[in-house]
């Protein structure tokens, strides 16, 4: 079975020991999965560390150190090679442990997206230092970016998050993964570029990871997706004495669901819609949606929450 | 024809659009090369990048900025991510405009050292900040760090530059320009890792790219190598009447020209004894140090330093 799995940023921590040490646990899961013959594709998030990055940069620069500034684009491939190494080696090491010898590979990964993606109307996702109103009007004023106030800390760059439609390197990525190889790809979303003729340019925004999988499942043809998270399940009428845990939804019932507003944007209504993606006008695929712990269980149908398409 | 090229990290510039300036340059004979169709695996060193990212995060970090601490071995995956974007962006835009649709491909590479490597006993690599002498000793007790002074502007950490003997993504990157994918492989000389048993341990070195690239030439068992510098060829009796540039040397010419010192350490003589490490021994392997611009020609026979073995 062709699977793409898709790690949360922020469940890898904050310094690299954390992150080395989230992904000793994270993996396993995933190399049980590979050495039981699923062939993987890796998706992970970089929110914390992509924020590390870009505000280092920032602030060293500001400081007169000699360090350029450094676009939020190329911080994200940064993110891809600091994450991916991290991965590549965790998951590499649990698969020799299971004396199989195949080195996973991480593919820096460009992700396009529409530059008239109404997203870029309205940047809405915060990166980088606080700043103050003075800081602010200068920024705006030299260098065209949109702040706005952030959690009542200061002024913050907002970026727009537009939808991918097409993951660059996915031949690659298809191929490697057919010749048994788990590819780890789509770091952060992916590098966000716009198709210029034969330019593909880097732009400042960030793509959700979960959309990019739904991207990459459909492009790869993938048998399931899992876009992992905090709880091991989604539910209904959250919080509420009708509160109602899914174990299996199907796309018309999703879409009741999306409708009556039962999922929170910015946290499980964009995994709900990616899974959708994935699935809809696509019988026999499957989208779960579930805790790393839970990620086998799930896949034998035990747990998680499951988004088929109705024949 | 399969070919192994190493551009220097400095070629690269030190701004994020000064390196994609360069690259528009420097890719070109590169995607002539692929037009005509030969397959090339890319490194490319990461001095002044990895330099620049590990002096952020470290300025940030000291200064109370919510930034890890970063080591060596993660900053040197950041450049493979941020370099490598740039450079297969840059490349596959010149292939398109050739009517390549092919994508080049950016692998994440560790290379394994040998923990018994003399060169750990000696650090003689200069990365990061300058600090005060107070600064050093503090960072000698708490962080086991070396500290040297360097170029009279202050202490600075030195780390170990050690042999690489072994790219661990070798099969990949074969498989992937055997299929005809231009690989950028080896970014930075390589992440440095030490194998313990299932392990592959980030350690705190940098390995020289142009040796990474002859042990990456050897196991691709590659055709041609090219070594790109400042200078269209080697010299002899360098700033002396009899000053000689050298078109073509075999293995015992060469060996015979360094046991004279004509090569000076840390600049010419690593290019020509990688040069040799990939030649000796292999009838009809050709190694070139060459500058970018004329790589096509040198290529042709008519133009750089061509290092090859006796038959």
């Amino acid at each position: 079975m062709k699977v793409v799995v898709s790690i949360g940023g922020n469940a890898l921590g904050e310094t690299p020991q954390e992150q080395m040490d989230a992904l000793y646990g994270a993996v396993r899961p995933i190399a049980d999965l590979i050495a039981a013959g699923h062939t993987v594709a890796l998706v992970h998030g970089n929110g914390p560390q992509v924020g590390a990055i870009h505000l280092a940069m920032e602030h060293a620069h500001n400081q007169g150190q000699p360090v350029p500034a450094m676009p939020l684009p190329e911080c994200v491939a940064m993110t891809q090679g600091y994450i991916g190494y991290h991965v590549q080696n965790i998951l590499g090491e649990e698969l020799r442990r299971r004396g199989m010898e195949r080195m996973p590979v991480t593919v820096v990964t460009h992700v396009e997206v529409d530059p008239a993606d109404p997203a870029f109307d309205d940047p809405a996702k915060p990166v980088g230092s606080f700043y103050s109103l003075r800081e602010k009007e200068q920024l705006e004023r030299e260098k065209g970016y949109v702040l706005k106030e952030d959690a009542g800390r200061g002024y913050r760059r907002m970026v727009p998050s537009p939808h991918p439609h097409n993951i660059v390197e996915k031949d690659i990525i298809l191929r490697l993964i057919e010749e048994g190889y788990p590819v780890i790809a789509c770091g952060g979303g992916g590098i966000p570029v716009v198709r210029k003729e034969n330019r593909l340019e880097g732009t400042a925004a960030v793509v959700d990871k979960d959309y990019a999988s739904a991207v990459l499942a459909k492009e790869l043809d993938a048998d399931a997706m899992f876009l992992l998270t905090g709880v091991d399940q989604v539910a209904i009428n959250w919080g509420r004495p009708d509160q109602k845990w899914l174990a299996r939804a199907d796309v018309p019932q999703m879409e009741t669901y999306i409708a009556q507003k039962q999922f929170a944007p910015g946290s499980m209504l964009p995994k709900v819609e990616a899974s959708l993606e994935f699935v809809r006008g696509r019988p026999g695929k499957r989208a779960f949606i579930t805790s790393l712990p839970n990620l086998s269980v799930a896949l034998r149908g035990e747990g998680g929450t499951e988004i088929v398409c109705p024949a």
